[in-house]
């Protein structure tokens, strides 16, 4: 059985997106500020990424290692549905209270809480991870014990607002394992920690 | 001359404090989890820490390197003034609209603002490098572009809320350069970042 991961991209003061959805270009820098290539989605949705040597190895383990992702609505907004299929090319499970009428066949939609959501995702997993994008979905995964470990990509930035990853969770402290690693890539550092189970 | 250099024990989530004071077990657990044995303070004042021996090293470099502090009244109050003497034995800048009446010889009140409390600081620090802490202190420091350096001590725990390390800072983004050292004790990553001079 894989595990659920909550992973993001994280300023040091917390935020995984800037006031008024600013900041991006600061927690991706390390996308591509590195000489190895990392080549991700398919037809239409393909990114040609470069990252260091680090990042590269540690992204491609995380996209080989994931079945399945849970996500925001928002997220799946704002992104336009990463134009019909997420670079990852995993199926995604949209948590949302309404469901779009039309949308590509790399969506599931789940409108009855994040238990729910994250019990299809580890259905359509197929034994691999199940991978939580980004902030309220990772806060209500906490507050439900679904979490079994977290991914942050710590970026060396303060951005002063915005979007917290864990936000105000209800059932903190949450307490954590680790760092089980550490990575420096440039400009970010990767951390792993396992959510400390009662 | 010294640095100014901004130090705190964070939680993962950013936090310095928890909600209403609490988190403070979690945040300090790394003082006394160690077999290094780190003795601080002087007569009345002192405090017997066990500490790994990678957080007892920076621990006591951090001493041997830091000339004065600048705090909050907050800080101050909340403390009772450190019964007189703050364990680090530097002389300490209290920032506040409002000086005591009375106080040790051990502190200084400055009402200026943060700029003027750097300064004293630094007269008073001898050469050797100022620290700041934590939370309101740090952000109106950055704000006035004074930081040098940042040390976090980051801890696994998700807070939940309480007093951010960085808060609601006006100038942000404030791009850091870094990690420039990464140490990893017991329940703690000491991570030492420089503030980018535009």
């Amino acid at each position: 059985m894989g595990k659920v991961v909550a992973g993001a991209s994280m300023s040091l003061d917390g935020y995984v997106a800037g006031p008024d959805q600013t900041g991006f270009d600061h927690l991706f820098t390390w996308y591509n500020n590195g000489d190895v290539e990392m080549p991700v989605g398919g037809e239409g949705t393909r990114l040609d990424l470069k990252m260091s040597a680090v990042s590269a190895k540690l992204f491609a383990d995380m996209i080989a290692s994931t079945g399945a992702l849970v996500v925001g609505r928002f997220l799946y907004d704002q992104t336009n549905a990463w134009n019909g299929q997420h670079p990852m090319q995993c199926p995604v499970v949209v948590l949302t209270h309404n469901p779009p009428e039309q949308h590509s066949e790399h969506f599931v939609f789940v409108t009855e809480g994040i238990e729910a959501a994250v019990a299809k995702a580890k259905e359509l997993a197929g034994g691999k991870d199940v991978g939580l994008n980004s902030g309220t979905i990772t806060r209500q995964a906490l507050q439900a014990g679904l979490v079994d470990e977290i991914e942050v990509d710590l970026v060396p930035v303060i951005l002063g607002g915005g979007t917290p990853f864990f936000g105000e969770v209800t059932n903190a402290p949450v307490k954590l394992t680790g760092p089980v690693s550490v990575r420096e890539g440039i400009d970010v550092t990767h951390l792993r920690y396992l959510v400390t189970k009662a």
